[in-house]
């Protein structure tokens, strides 16, 4: 029999060895997506694939299993390794109640689907993907039957994803905003245009580049712990609090495109950056739901670097760089385009106001498929009613429409909720900070780190120590509530567009 | 008992397993060299030596190495995988002789020797240094003293970096080298001089990056296998053949600098570019005997990069991007600038000519190390007289003397010399070259692609297939003759000066 502290060795022990495999996998997938040759994907990725084998192996070792068991209980442990303990028994238990064989072919499944998907969307088809489609959602539904859980399938996925938030949460969450924001939305579009046509003049890529050297440093994106880089898709991935990479897209025809983005993805890295070092490389920090991550990312992109305020600091150093681009370009102009509110049909290029409407339909999707009213059949028709219904714009054709986002072809059901959610969080911080510092003042002022100072000392520092709906309590002394983020919208898109 | 289908399984398996750890290490120091955050080198450094541990468990797994030991003897295997057994073989009996509290033990070691060589260049002070030195030799004559070998200590050593060179062969080069160079040298000393003033102007590092996409283009280094990027000191490293990286370093007042360590470096990357996929990820790609590698790295950089017809080509495009700074200076002063003979205190500076003399005094301070008769004591002033006595410079201090390479702090010994070989081997290799293709042609027309191929068809395409004194002759049809490089270098070098 091991005692407390021999379990509590081995548990560490563990945690460093997965922490190991983990921060290989992320290089070798970062580099993927950055720099590595496309000729050697193949070579790359079989070995990556083994890999991640090993890691599975290492999450899923039972001797540890029966510690982290016994060790979960255990309330003389601090609060930090207790839930962390928590944590790791929920994600092993999920894990190793997969017969092996069922793991491996999901695996392989997800990796046929995904070419499916991009071959669907090449040939503009979705009957291409829809019987991936099918076999994915069959197969989660396999995988996630193996589970010893009272909940519906669709619920385990959005536990998932954000631990506490059921359908009856979203169900709530999405009517308050289909009820206030629609018609809403519906007055905007009467309202009188925003002219952003200068937004999408000729920017050269390399004076881009130089201006977001000097965003980067303003937004306190310090290179000792973090570095930009460019990929097709921008994201954020890190090893450690003092190792966070993110990625932007420039483009030439578009200048707020990489700046947002990088806006956006510096808000996620900086969140992980001020994670307490004590959870470095363990489940606090890698394991924060994908809300309260969104929250900080969108909370930087919409709250913050869409106000007039954070552009009343970086418009005239844009505009150094581009003076013939820019020249008939107020500040007020520009902070107006790049929040022009325009129907569309691609979800990462929507607006922030129509932005979880977007979101909507594939959460009501998600949900029809797997309560069984919505099929995989003609879903393409299903997803083109809604955007009718909901966004009264026409869908053409596939491409843009059913199969512009990646989501679903690696079995990603659950997940689009929380871009929506994390928007909403953001709105409830917001408010509390105002209410503790200046922050427009600040922004003008190129006081930037005082506002990650609050996000740290408020948010950031917990990493997934306490559950977000429970963090968002704590920060703002009450519950979370929808209609603070549907009131900052419609305050926000009041003033802009000149309503009463 | 397993019959040979069933070993050569498990072997193939093994190859597969070690290869993927060898990726994860490769990639994770290319990361480390090229954008990683240097806060997170902590975190980073922990966790890659875990895996560094887990590989070299896999490589000295005794059921593995009883299976290799069986196979190694099969004569009915074909000749590339009864070489690689072989070669696998020596490696692995070499590492699992060595008791693992010594390996380690060793390897600690090694990372306090490179921190006290890094202060003590940091210090300009030898001293700092010299204890970590004579306690790195005493280690590794205490390791290589486990293996069953009836040579020397640094003859084993040398032959780690180059199987079948001994000491005598060595001696043999460089006193040829010492024989026919130094006198030669002497000469060129006294000749009118070369100005390579223009060399030195101020070189807009945007512009250089711009000219340098242009020279990779030339040097068919090909962006769906290989990728240029930048670091404190260039090279290069590779996962498989089409996944092939180098880096470079530019520097605002050389222009010379970063073309011609990214020749250089190309020329390692096209080598494992062109072995034959079948090799793809074992030791055959991976085990190259370092002189011939640096045979193709010194071909393309000295032989090739170096020549005027090279540039007959190229300065054209050069010119394009720096109008003004190469306004008066026509190509031929640009071929003799860049080929400007000099003594100097650097190695990695040295020009073509007095390169090898550098490489003599490391091998003559390595050898009297190891038969006792130079003492790590006062090694700076070993260092100075040899200086002195073949170059005929005063070293005025340990930073640009005994401190300026890395690699004796790692404990690479026997190496330094291969930098030297791999020159001479190119010469061999050229004038073989020259006899089946018009290379200067070519290189004036740009058709880099025939010279390339020629490498791949008679050299690259083996890997390790054959040893490198085996290759050359089968290239050439006779042995390796120190004097064809010692000819090619005095009959360039006479031409150059207008020496007769």
């Amino acid at each position: 029999m091991m005692n407390k502290e021999e379990k509590l060795k081995k548990y560490n022990e563990w945690v460093f060895k997965q922490s190991a495999y983990n921060m290989a996998l992320a290089l070798i997938n970062y580099d993927k997506l950055t720099v590595a040759p496309i000729s050697g994907s193949d070579f790359r990725e079989k070995r990556s694939a083994f890999l991640a084998g090993e890691a599975f192996s290492i999450s899923t070792d039972k001797e540890i299993f029966k510690i982290i068991k016994e060790l979960k209980d255990d309330e003389s442990l601090d609060p930090a390794t207790s839930k962390a303990l928590k944590m790791y028994y929920k994600k092993i238990n999920n894990l190793m109640c997969i017969p092996k064989e069922d793991y491996i072919a999901y695996y392989q499944l997800v990796s046929q689907s995904y070419n499916a998907w991009l071959e669907a969307k090449n040939k503009n088809d979705y009957k291409i993907f829809e019987p991936y489609l099918k076999e994915i959602i069959e197969s989660q539904k396999k995988i996630y039957g193996y589970r010893d859980s009272k909940e519906s399938i669709y619920n385990q996925m959005l536990d998932d994803y954000e631990t506490g938030m059921k359908e009856e949460d979203y169900d709530k969450f999405f009517y308050s905003i289909k009820n206030r924001l629609i018609p809403f939305i519906n007055k905007i579009i009467k309202a009188k245009n925003i002219n952003d046509a200068f937004l999408y003049r000729s920017y050269d890529i390399d004076s881009q580049k130089l201006f977001m050297h000097e965003l980067i440093n303003y937004l306190n994106f310090d290179r000792s712990w973090g570095y930009l880089s460019e990929s097709e898709h921008p994201y954020t991935t890190w090893m450690c609090e003092n190792d966070c990479r993110t990625t932007t897209k420039y483009i030439k025809y578009n200048i707020s495109a990489a700046i947002l983005s990088t806006i956006h993805e510096v808000g996620h890295a900086t969140y992980e950056h001020n994670i307490s070092d004590e959870y470095d490389g363990m489940i606090l920090s890698e394991g924060v739901s994908c809300g309260m991550h969104e929250s900080q990312s969108r909370l930087f992109e919409n709250y913050l670097g869409r106000s007039l305020a954070f552009w009343q600091n970086n418009f005239s150093k844009l505009k150094a760089y581009f003076p013939n681009e820019l020249m008939d370009v107020e500040v007020e102009d520009f902070y107006r385009a790049i929040n022009k509110s325009e129907i569309s049909l691609i979800r990462t290029e929507a607006d922030e106001l129509t932005y979880p409407l977007h979101i909507l339909i594939r959460y009501e999707i998600e949900k029809g498929l797997f309560n069984g009213s919505i099929s995989t059949e003609n879903l393409n028709e299903t997803w083109n009613q809604k955007y009718e219904e909901y966004l009264g714009i026409k869908v053409e054709n596939d491409r843009e429409g059913i199969l512009q986002d990646i989501h679903w072809s690696d079995g990603s059901f659950g997940y689009f909720p929380t871009y929506a959610l994390g928007s909403a969080f953001a709105a409830q911080f917001m408010n509390k900070m105002r209410k503790d510092i200046d922050v427009d003042s600040l922004l003008r002022d190129g006081e930037f780190s005082i506002i990650v100072n609050w996000l740290k000392d408020n948010i950031h520092q917990y990493g997934a120590l306490y559950d977000a709906r429970d963090l968002i309590e704590k920060v703002s002394g009450h519950e979370f509530d929808v209609n603070e983020y549907i009131d900052y919208l419609i305050e926000k898109y009041t003033e802009l567009y000149n309503l009463s």
